[in-house]
């Protein structure tokens, strides 16, 4: 392991002197590479799909897993629309001059060596690569073991290309043992790596986070809740809470709250109830909307709980300070929503409620660096620090200060 | 610990939505009971200096550690001036609309709960505190325990102050578990704690790197080196090489190793030397450096060491190239410097050593915010990520996204 980050590490230094022209063309050369080796890649994606089917994956996961040539096509086309990202390497983020006359410019850098853990879509084996390739990042790339055979395929298939345009192969590679033990030694290689992503469930995200000597971005889990104040457009209200709720459950930003001021909870929840009936949604609920509509209880646990499923809990509060006060308890500091025309109530649940996005009058299904318009997106993440909310390829940097003297000293 | 950290936390959201007008009035009615009270810390400081007497603490610890009246007042007038510092929370850093007309904002926020570790000087705990304040955090401090008593009676003083103006006491405090193992559990505290800042020695910073699961951002040491290039002015070059080294050895951005061009070494290293012997700093050479002057060998671990002292190690290098592959392998990534006339060294330099400070003529011992022009200085880090080189109060608030929309779904 020791040996193989040492040369991770040397072959950062490779790589961040890189010019933007090289690096696209680079891109795009693994981009046909992957078309070009499509059939080489589907053979491996078939023994993990075999694989897959002898441990009785579910269908969903099984969709995730495949791969056909249409499925690579869009994997080159993504890593193509990386490659036209803009340049994030050597951005001047700030720059001034001091008053001794040292001009300091603050400009954007590599990070260097960054280790993505991730679970089963191969294709996000390729996305990962590219987006650490562009912005001047050695990637260690650790996938699902169920895409073990499809993510050796499209590394090597990545290596060649790398190594036909004179490049260590280094710079993109999946971990060489990627079991537990394995994950377990990489987080704690700080004399190497730069910083670990992990992506995937709350025990990964947790182990690494507890275990980990190299600094951590999340990508954690996504509480999200929409409230519905009392001075909100009604019928707008139900569209954004049934799009917040319905269109893909299963993501981190979907609304696993619904929050209903008391005022308007009366007229409000039958409406809300048939419109989710509709989406066969299954609904809980707190004893005030048990008064008012028939849903079972939502209890202290459904409100503590990320469904990721069809499943909505329901949530009645006097006033917004209430709707924040459970937000505070039980959110996740994720995606959080007002639904209003009232400026001032609109202002203070944004400013008050600690999350990574705030909204008003719009779906928490926007946090995503596509909607946000990101281009690509590295992930959502649930940090404080470095990077908040949908990372873009701009977040895959760090900086230096640059400092212009003329003799000066102290 | 729990339950303090839990009213820290609940502290944290009453003080985010402190307007600057409120925090800018209380720091200076801080600033005031300090000087009221100087009697007071003067009486407790002088345990502290009983104590450190016995305990034999050295004439520089002891001088840290000592507080007076005039002493106590530049600690308040170090409030006074962080009270008077551009409020940092609420600054919009970007701000766009997206192509379905979201208008989404991303607003500077206060990172939440803060843990600050440091040791002796008593003013750090008065400073800290002003700069957590002024960024709206909530700040958990454990200084050293050589300084345990002044400690607490300022933290008394700044508590007294809080609650005079209706404030929890909760938004400023000393950890009061203060032993090895407190500061064990508090890093350990991610639920509660959102950041720990360590400040001091390796040991410290590797023992609170490797064991929090709170994010760190780390001041740790600084192997910096000054590069005098073979189109240096060579007059202006030994100015800055004696600044670097000697206006005051002991501190991370002084220089600890003096690389020279072989091409000039004949002509500067007995300049250089003279220079040197006139500070009384010792010297050690490498090979190429003994066959010229007469010094000691420099070894592989002098390369590698931060003398924190009157001590210098210098390396021959036939070019740029060699320069930059010794700081590569031996540097911290603190700050490094070039000196030169050359344009394409200069910049080549600045570009391919990965530091948080590269500097072109001019001394490393600029690497500080108030140098910078940052006003206050939270500290100089040595992370890579969240935030790099000298810290200024920006650098204590993360971000959050508001999010404008006028019903839009997806």
């Amino acid at each position: 392991m020791e040996n193989y980050l040492k040369e991770a590490k040397a072959a950062a230094s490779t790589l961040a002197t890189l010019s933007g022209e090289v690096k696209n063309r680079v891109l795009n050369k693994i981009a046909d590479a992957l078309v070009e080796n499509s059939a080489l890649i589907i053979e491996h994606n078939k023994f993990d799909m075999e694989e897959g089917e002898r441990n009785n994956l579910s269908s969903a996961l099984m969709d995730r897993l495949y791969l056909d040539e249409s499925r690579i096509e869009a994997m080159a086309q993504a890593v193509r629309e990386i490659a036209a990202l803009k340049e994030p390497v050597g951005r001047i983020l700030e720059g001034w001059v001091t008053d001794n006359g040292l001009r300091i410019e603050k400009v954007s850098i590599p990070i260097g060596v960054i280790g993505i853990i991730y679970e089963s879509r191969p294709n996000v084996t390729s996305d990962a690569a590219a987006l650490c390739f562009k912005s001047g990042n050695v990637a260690i790339l650790k996938g699902g073991k169920e895409a073990q055979q499809s993510n050796e395929a499209i590394a090597k298939v990545i290596q060649k290309a790398l190594e036909a345009e004179g490049l260590p192969k280094a710079l993109i590679s999946l971990l060489p043992d990627g079991s537990r033990e394995g994950v377990a030694k990489l987080i704690k290689m700080d004399k190497y790596v730069d910083l670990i992503i992990p992506r995937g469930g709350e025990a990964l995200i947790r182990f690494v986070n507890d275990n980990a000597t190299v600094p951590v971005v999340k990508h954690d889990k996504g509480l999200c809740h929409t409230y519905i104040h009392k001075d909100a457009d009604f019928d707008e209200a139900i569209k954004i809470a049934i799009n917040a709720k319905c269109q893909r459950p299963g993501v981190c930003n979907a609304m696993e709250t619904l929050i209903v001021d008391e005022a308007i909870a009366k007229e409000m929840l039958p409406k809300l109830k048939a419109a989710f009936d509709a989406e066969s949604t299954k609904l809980l609920g707190d004893d005030a909307t048990q008064k008012i509509i028939d849903v079972d209880a939502a209890t202290e646990e459904d409100f503590d709980t990320e469904y990721l499923a069809n499943t909505l809990s329901i949530k009645v509060v006097k006033d917004v300070d209430e709707a924040i006060a459970h937000i505070r308890r039980y959110g996740s500091g994720h995606s959080e929503a007002i639904l209003t025309n009232n400026h001032r109530a609109a202002e203070k649940f944004l400013n008050e409620v600690d999350a990574a996005c705030v909204y008003v009058n719009a779906s928490t299904r926007f946090t995503d660096g596509g909607a946000f318009g990101f281009g690509a997106e590295v992930g959502i993440s649930t940090n404080k620090l470095h990077a908040r909310g949908p990372m873009g390829i701009n977040d895959l940097t760090t900086y230096k200060y640059k400092v212009y003297g003329e003799g000066q000293i102290r």
